[in-house]
Parts: structure tokens; C-alpha cells; sequence
């Protein structure tokens, strides 16, 4: 192990100059497509394409190795064919590269013992000289802070800044939750595609992302790994310092098989995995889905001191639907303190549902009366966050508008998660204006909603039973 | 019981003249939006605004009452106070309106005996006229096949016609179920509002979407009912004839007291209805989304002939996720027959992940070598269904035109479930002809795909048992 691999990963981060090897103006190429990613993404460094064989490429002189440019190198990406990789490795030790990601596949995740054997030099260059390496069989990384997008899918750079880093040991999940979360309008800090994990694993990107001041939440996607011990000892020194959320497929016997295959590992029994997150203080999620959902809601919102839940909704229906996943997944829909109640009692009539779940149905466009229910439920000590849900009608088309002044304007110090839904374009903006600015975080269900909320109780409750570590 | 009210339902669903007793120019009142709703939706019929205070609303004569308007009125939408309905009723029975639509509240969801009384009041009327009533305190219906927005939500015209009924007792989820379809591009036949059920219950509604060509699927919302016996009853004796499937909610304490207050019926121990529901032959999910995505399945696709699924995937990490999904809901990922595997040998190399599930990583934008992978897995006598997975890279991005060539002219027999996903605009017009050719049925994750696949699976084992009907 060299010391120099954990300062040099903020450099691979954060690079001042870029080199792409098998840089390609072929779109048949991933040289090409990675090319696109670094010049159309924003990135404002130097980018360095060497391909001995062309001058140009995207407006950016090409030199023929890595040895014929005269200045220094920061960050590597390789895509040249697996076999001319060792070589490559040998140019960026001697030219003080500081860390590469290596997107060629065929190493230990194909089941040859010459990709193994592969894997296994290039991984002695590499340590030696203290260059970290994201990859092999990666599609790359991105840096929304730096807007570096040094990754084969130029697309990713539509995604927007967030607070939120994934790690992901596919490409294809990577991609999966990419796509979601530009249809789900959420950002992230960065993006990892893991590979096959030469010498970054989940336990170094661990360390990194938790001192990575751009990132609040760490979201993993995992199929198996080596090493477990040393990864959940490695998220349990940093004492809850920062969620970390994980989905972890190959639970399944095929699948098992197939991840083994994927990604040269074992994927392990599911109870034993599920067991030692939790004693880690990992908070582990069911699908893609879920896992952005919950990112989502620990990057922005208050984490619930309690299990209390207010549901309050324009309508009976998906209130109903809320309070059975509340019910079905530990949430409290507790029973209003006196003075709550009489205070909700002012705003609706006697023969509505005013006890919680409260049927705002009487009140469905009347904001004024909506925002002193919301208030009214947001004082009461046995709440500790509030499910809002509403479903726009033609007639209570301006409800949301004159609500978001109130939900702006009072700041709310218990989370208030939504499902406040409308026929596309036409709440949209104001839904995004009032996550943007921190009142509540929204999804397209109330079962998404209460989900989320249960997972935001869920993490909590993981926060705080002490880790192995600390009372060892 | 009236034998009229059968055949009056259908006029209520086609009528060629429609009056909105309580039609107003006044954006504040729900009869309003009603008009805009009638006008705006593409309606060819006549509409007759009524109230006794204005002249015309958005272009149509009003009269002061119905009694004033010379011709016939097949339907009448009724949106005055509660106070007045009884007399409202009584002139549609005097004028021989076939179908009303009561939007109004204030009846037995009450809980005060005045609304008790009024309700069975009305009931008398409409009864004694064979006049059937959707609602009272409903949002409307909407029949797409003739262009009738009965609704006070206008935004409903925006769907598109497809071959899903819904009836739902919550005009809330139906609203959800509207926008969330809206997002997915999921078409209906009718959307009704079924609210209190004075004498159009979900027995009479099943009755008749069983005979209503335009309907394939049956889709229902449930919060709680007086006589499941009856309702049970009324799909069984259907006999399959459409896929019936429910999303019930109440299954929690706090719900079951809120749905009781909803709807004035208890909601039930879900057990017990789960097990009766399956009895009866109807599918059960457990969320809107749920219960859209396998009625858009059991609309669009072949029902598969077992359980046998193969697994193809562009890369691994979705197939693992939607592998697991397979085996924990009861899907064989099957070992391929020898001829399926040489042929889909021949088209990945000998290190690539060959059996199933199928990493087509190697072939991740050779449409020629996934149709063949395809084609083989079609040809297999142990696959009755194929998940299809593919994520869009900027490398792969001509693939799916190239696939979409092979998969609208190989009208395949078997079931393909696909998840299809690129960052939005680019594949969207794509999928959606692939969709409609009946190609496949696309979903934006891989567990859902899986999921809305068992769920097909699922129905057909309830489809293959005898209901009790039939047994005794």
C-alpha cells in the first residue's frame, strides 16, 4: 500500500489536465464517446487525446504517447485494448500520472486465468507507484463539482449538481440510476463506476466520499465483494459521519451465479449481507428505485427524530394508501395532542376525518386552511415529520402556488415528505422551486412518500445503536 | 331492482344529450369545471347547461331547469348542494334522463343520520325510475371512446384511448392513476368514479365492463365494500372472462377507521379479502404504480403459458436486480434447451456470461446478434416470457432502431417485458412504437418489469384455477 493513492485520488478527482489513451474521432469507438463526455461536459482543464495514428480529435491536439506531451499529466482514462494496457500503466508511472480510470475490460472479470494474471501486473505498476485506479471494466466516473464527466456517456453531464455520490459496481445500475434521476430531477456530487476494482474498492471510495466536502449521502451499488470485513470496517470507523445506503443485488441463486461471473466475486448469502449492514450502519434498500428515493430524502431533508408521523391529505384515497405502508413499516400515526386537534378542528368541518390521517378534503383548495393544519400538525411533540399529499384537480389548480408561500416562508424543522402530484408541466415548477429550497421532498406516489419516510426512520434508528466499533 | 337500469347504464356511458344541473361561469364552483371538462374533452354530443341565474356558459344555451329544455336528456351531471338533489332527482325522473352522475357530497360518507336519510332518499327515486346513479360524492367518469369527460378534472381528456377500465372508489387514486399514466403513456377505456355507490356498486360495474367491448382489463380501487359476497359473486360468474385486478387499501388500523369514514363501509381484515379476491380470480396488488403497470401488461401483451423466463439483459447489473426479483416472486430462470444455447453461443464470445440470464454486454450495440439471442430464447420450449433489459450509452444509441426493425416484424408470440431506459427524448418515440406494434411492454426499471412479469404469471395461475362458481 502507498500513502501516495489517497492523496492522489483527490487529484484523479479533480485533475488539472485529462489525458485520454485510445482517445478515437471513430464513433465506433469509446475513445470517441469519452472524448465527447470531456469536451462537451464543461470540464475546464487541459484534455490531452493521444492516439499515435491522428493529429486532431474535437478540437484537441492529439499526441501520439503519453511521453510525447511535454507537461504534466493529472488523470488517465484508458480505453485501448486490454492487451496494450500493461504498457500503458508503465508510461503513467514514469510520466507521474496521478491516477487513472481504466474502462478497457477483459481482466479477472472474464473467467480465463490470462485475465487474471492481467489483472495482477498491472495492479503491481500500479500500487508501486501509488496511482489509484477506478476500473478495470468501468464506464468511467463524474465529478459534478468539477464538471468532469470521464465516462463513455457524454449524456451524464445533463444530470444536475447534487449533494449525493454513488458508487456502483455496474455500469448498467449506474446508468439505470442516472436515467432515473434525470427524470426525478435529482442531483449528485459524483458518480463511480467501480469495476472490477483494481485497487479501489467500496472500503477506499469509503474513505474518499466521506471526506469529500460535496457529498452528504453515499449511495452503493454492490453485486459481491472480496472483502467485506475490511469494507464494513471501513464504514463503521467513520461513526455514522454520513449515510451510506446500499442496494445489493445476487440474492438470487442464478444471480449469484451470474454476479460471480460479473464481477469475479461471490455474491454471498442475502441474511448475512443484510445482517452486517446493519450492524455497520448501513441502511440497505430493496431496488434502484428505492435506494435514489432515499438518497434523495437523506441528501435534503431533516432526518425525523422519531417514528410520529402527521398524514395529511386533499384526499382520502392516498391517504389511505400511505397510513398502510406507514402501519406496515414501523411508522407511528400517532394520535394528535388535544391542543393540535383543536386547532386542525378550526379549519375543517365537524363531519370531516380531522383526526390523523386528516381528509383535508374540505379544505382541498383552500391553502390558508390547508397551511394551518400543516402548521397546527407540525407543532404537536408527537410528530415527527409529516406525509402531504395531494392530487391536483382543475378547481384547486392555484392551491400549490399560495401553499408554497406558506411552506417556504415557515422553514419547517420536521420533515415534511410529499406526494403532490399533477398532469405533467403544469405543477411541475413549483414542486421543483419548493425542494430547491428545502421545504419538502416530493415523489410521484404516496406509497413512494411513506416508503421514504420509513427508510428516513429506518436509518435513523441504525444511527443510533452504537457500531461494533465503538463498543469494542 | 329495475331491468331498465342495465340497459340505461350504457346510454350513461353513450349519451347523445348531457345537462350539468349546477353548470356555472364561475371558476370557484365544481360546475365549472364540469363544463370545461364536457366542452373541451372532444364531446360530439348536445350539452345543456342548467341554472336558473345565467344565460350561457362557454357557448351553450342554459336553461333555468331541465324541465325547460324541450328534447330528451340522456344524462344528467349533477353538481347543486345536497339539499337540493332529491328534487333534482325527481325532475330527472320526470323528464326520463337515463344516467346521472351525482357529484355532490354530503350523504352517507357523513356520519350524521341527515345524510343517511337523504342518500336512501334519492336511492328510492333513482330506483323506483331505473335510473343508475354514478356516485354520490364522485369526481365523474370519463368514457374515452366517446369523448365524454363527465368529470370535473378536464386534464383527464390529455389520456389517451386505451383498453384499461378503471373504477375506483377514491377520486384521489383515480386521480393518481390518471397522472401517473399520463407519465407512462398508458391509454383507458373508461375511468369512473364509482364515490359512494348509491345503486352503481362495483358488482353492477364489473357487470358491465365484462360486456363492454372497448374493455380488456378491468382495474379496481378499493377501499371498502357492504356485500363482497356480491361483488365476488359478479366476477365470478364472469368466468375470466377480462383480467380483474384490485388495489385495496385499509388494511392498516388507522386506515380501516379512515376508510369507514370515507365511505360509510368497514374496510376489512385484508386476509380475508386477499384470500377471497383470489378466490374469485381477481389479482390483488399492492400499490397504484403496481396496479397500472400489470394492467398495461394484461392489456398490451400475450399472457405467458408458464412460468419459464430468460432473462436478456445489455448489461449485467440490471439482470442480476431483475433476477432477483424473478426468483423471490416465483419465476424459472430456466436452464435454455442445448439448441438455444449453441445458437446463443454463437453470438457472444466464450467468456461472456452465455447462459441464463444473458449478458449481451459483448453484443451491447450489435442489434444483428441481440435479435438472434432474442430469436433463440423466443424458440425455447422452457421460456413462456422474455425480460428484455437495455440501457441506453451514447455508444449504443442506434441499437434500439435497429432492434425495434427485427422486433415489430417477429411478432412475437411469447411475452417480452422489457426495461428500455435512456435519458429522457431519446429513446421515448421508440419505445412508444414498439409499445404499440405490440412488440413488448416497456417499464423504466428492471424490478418492475420483473415484478409486472410475475404478476402476469401470477394471473394466470388464478385464471387455470376453477373459481367456486364453477366447482359447484
Amino acid at each position: 500500500m502507498n500513502n501516495n493513492k489517497w492523496k492522489n485520488l483527490d487529484v484523479l478527482f479533480n485533475p488539472s489536465s485529462v489525458a485520454v489513451i485510445g482517445a478515437s474521432s471513430n464513433p465506433a469507438k469509446l475513445g470517441f464517446h469519452v472524448m465527447k463526455s470531456l469536451t462537451q461536459g464543461g470540464f475546464a482543464g487541459k484534455i490531452i487525446p493521444i492516439n499515435p495514428g491522428t493529429r486532431e480529435i474535437m478540437g484537441n491536439q492529439v499526441y501520439p504517447s503519453l511521453i510525447d506531451y511535454e507537461s504534466t499529466i493529472d488523470l488517465a482514462i484508458v480505453v485501448v485494448p486490454a492487451g496494450l494496457v500493461a504498457g500503458v500503466f508503465t508510461e503513467c508511472a514514469k510520466k507521474a500520472v496521478k491516477g487513472i480510470v481504466l474502462i478497457t475490460a477483459g481482466f479477472k472479470e472474464i473467467d480465463d486465468p490470462a485475465g487474471t494474471n492481467l489483472h495482477e501486473k498491472i495492479a503491481v505498476i500500479a500500487n508501486n507507484s501509488g496511482i489509484p485506479v477506478i476500473g478495470p471494466n468501468t464506464f468511467g466516473m463524474i465529478n459534478f463539482q468539477a464538471r468532469l464527466n470521464a465516462s463513455f456517456t457524454p449524456e451524464f453531464s445533463r444530470l444536475k449538481e447534487g449533494d449525493i455520490a454513488l458508487a456502483s459496481q455496474s455500469g448498467g445500475i449506474a446508468h439505470l440510476l442516472g436515467f432515473l434521476a434525470m427524470r426525478g430531477d435529482v442531483g449528485f456530487s459524483k458518480i463511480i463506476g467501480l469495476g472490477n476494482r483494481l485497487n479501489v474498492d467500496f472500503s477506499e471510495i469509503i474513505d474518499y466520499l466521506m471526506d469529500d466536502d460535496a457529498t452528504r449521502v453515499i449511495m452503493l451499488y454492490m453485486e459481491g465483494i472480496d472483502n467485506p470485513t475490511h469494507f464494513l470496517a471501513a464504514v463503521k470507523k467513520h461513526q455514522h459521519k454520513k449515510p451510506v445506503i446500499i442496494y445489493k443485488t445476487g440474492s438470487a441463486e442464478k444471480s449469484n451465479q451470474a454476479a460471480k461471473s460479473h464481477t469475479g466475486s461471490m455474491a454471498g448469502k442475502p441474511e448475512i449481507y443484510q445482517g452486517a449492514f446493519s450492524q455497520a450502519g448501513i441502511l440497505s434498500l430493496n431496488s434502484a428505485q428505492s435506494l435514489l428515493d432515499t438518497g434523495k430524502a437523506l441528501a435534503a431533508a431533516h432526518l425525523p427524530t422519531g417514528d410520529g408521523v402527521a398524514v395529511l391529505s386533499g384526499q382520502a384515497g392516498p391517504a389511505l394508501a400511505a397510513c398502510d405502508i406507514c402501519e406496515a413499516y414501523g411508522l407511528n400515526i400517532v394520535d394528535f395532542e388535544p391542543s393540535t386537534q383543536e386547532s386542525i378542528n378550526t379549519f375543517l368541518p365537524p363531519l370531516a376525518l380531522r383526526t390523523n390521517p386528516v381528509d383535508m378534503g374540505p379544505a382541498w383548495y383552500d391553502a390558508s386552511a390547508q397551511s394551518g393544519i400543516i402548521r397546527a400538525a407540525m407543532n404537536d411533540h408527537q410528530v415527527n415529520a409529516i406525509l402531504l399529499l395531494t392530487m391536483f384537480a382543475s378547481a384547486n389548480a392555484n392551491l400549490l402556488e399560495e401553499l408554497s408561500v406558506f411552506l417556504t416562508e415557515s422553514k419547517p424543522t420536521k420533515p415534511i415528505i410529499s406526494c403532490i402530484l399533477a398532469p405533467p408541466g403544469i405543477w411541475d415548477e413549483s414542486i421543483r422551486k419548493l425542494e430547491e429550497s428545502g421545504s419538502l421532498v416530493n415523489y410521484p406516489t404516496p406509497e413512494r412518500a411513506a416508503m421514504t419516510l420509513a427508510n428516513l426512520v429506518k436509518y435513523r434508528s441504525l444511527q443510533l445503536r452504537p457500531t461494533s466499533d465503538s463498543k469494542g
